[in-house]
């Protein structure tokens, strides 16, 4: 099964797709209620890394449901996804296509910091988990979820955190991320609403 | 006043030495007693980024205080250095040097995120603050933590946060971090100790 945006330049993914096919579900702990992975997401939907070509396939509309996105130009998308895929195997942004209206209705990010700790270690981080209001109950963000966590482990990571809010944490208990004693306060300084 | 590592390439910053020059203490809310900043940070007393001759000043000795570092070769240090350098505006790990014993004694980092929400904006995170026992009660953990904030906002990051003990709440907030209400949490896998 090959990715079907490989007719141009347009197409770039943001990375390889073999490393989300390669990702082994049956170690999974979570429950799929129908049985759904990355290989077989749901009738019509697929998930792959984004590519260069989302930013005409609703890709930023999507965000736009999670927090402020701005008026982003093809530019400026392309500069940005451009510099984050020169940096190698920091960036891991995965999303779910619709192939029938050919739009994204899924995302989540791996961002992936580098260390000097931990042996020179990687340590992930689970950004921006977006699912259309339109998919809910597909089970999508659990899927995402749990993709980015194996993919997190695949790639080496010796840990991956996520910020969350007060009425996420039951949702992502459940998904293994736990709260641990004494140390779970993120803290901020905005600069910018 | 320049730095005085530029004899060879052991010597290379991980960036550009100027940006940390450039940084407005005048602006900063934080009060210093007595005044110290990143250009007169104390007597013997050097502010600067990392350089890739750090692995023969006690850089990593250093990190252990902090956490598990585990045991890296000379040249693993160099190739993570240089993947850290060639990924430009991601890492800016500012380090303390006693200019007479020669040795790194702080440390923080600014960890910068590439974004496509918030105008494709950078998020910055607060990481890896450590300052050698030896220096307590020069200020020197609430120089860096300013440093990096100043550097964050200088950057153009739209936030910067930090994961944060509960222990480590207090000393947060007199540095102008805020536990938002209903979003402060971080949750963590690990995947190794």
């Amino acid at each position: 099964m090959g990715l079907s945006y490989e007719n141009g330049i347009e197409s770039e993914p943001l990375f390889d797709p073999n490393i989300l096919k390669a990702l082994d579900f049956s170690k999974s702990k979570v429950i799929f209620d129908p049985p759904i992975s990355v290989i077989d997401p749901g009738e019509n939907l697929k998930v792959r890394p984004l590519c260069s070509g989302d930013y005409d396939r609703g890709y930023l509309k999507l965000l736009s449901f999670l927090t402020k996105v701005g008026d982003i130009s093809r530019k400026q998308f392309l500069d940005r996804f451009h510099a984050m895929s020169s940096c190698k195997g920091m960036h891991y942004i995965t999303v779910i296509e619709d192939t029938v209206s050919g739009q994204i209705i899924g995302s989540a990010t791996l961002a992936v910091e580098q260390k000097f700790i931990h042996d020179a270690g990687f340590r992930g981080r689970l950004e921006d988990v977006v699912v259309s209001d339109e998919y809910r109950g597909r089970q999508l963000g659990k899927l995402l979820v749990e993709t980015i966590r194996l993919l997190a482990e695949h790639v080496g990571c010796y840990k991956i955190t996520l910020d969350c809010r007060d009425r996420m944490v039951k949702f992502y208990k459940q998904l293994g991320f736990q709260l641990e004693e004494g140390n779970s306060n993120f803290m901020t300084v905005r600069f910018q609403d």
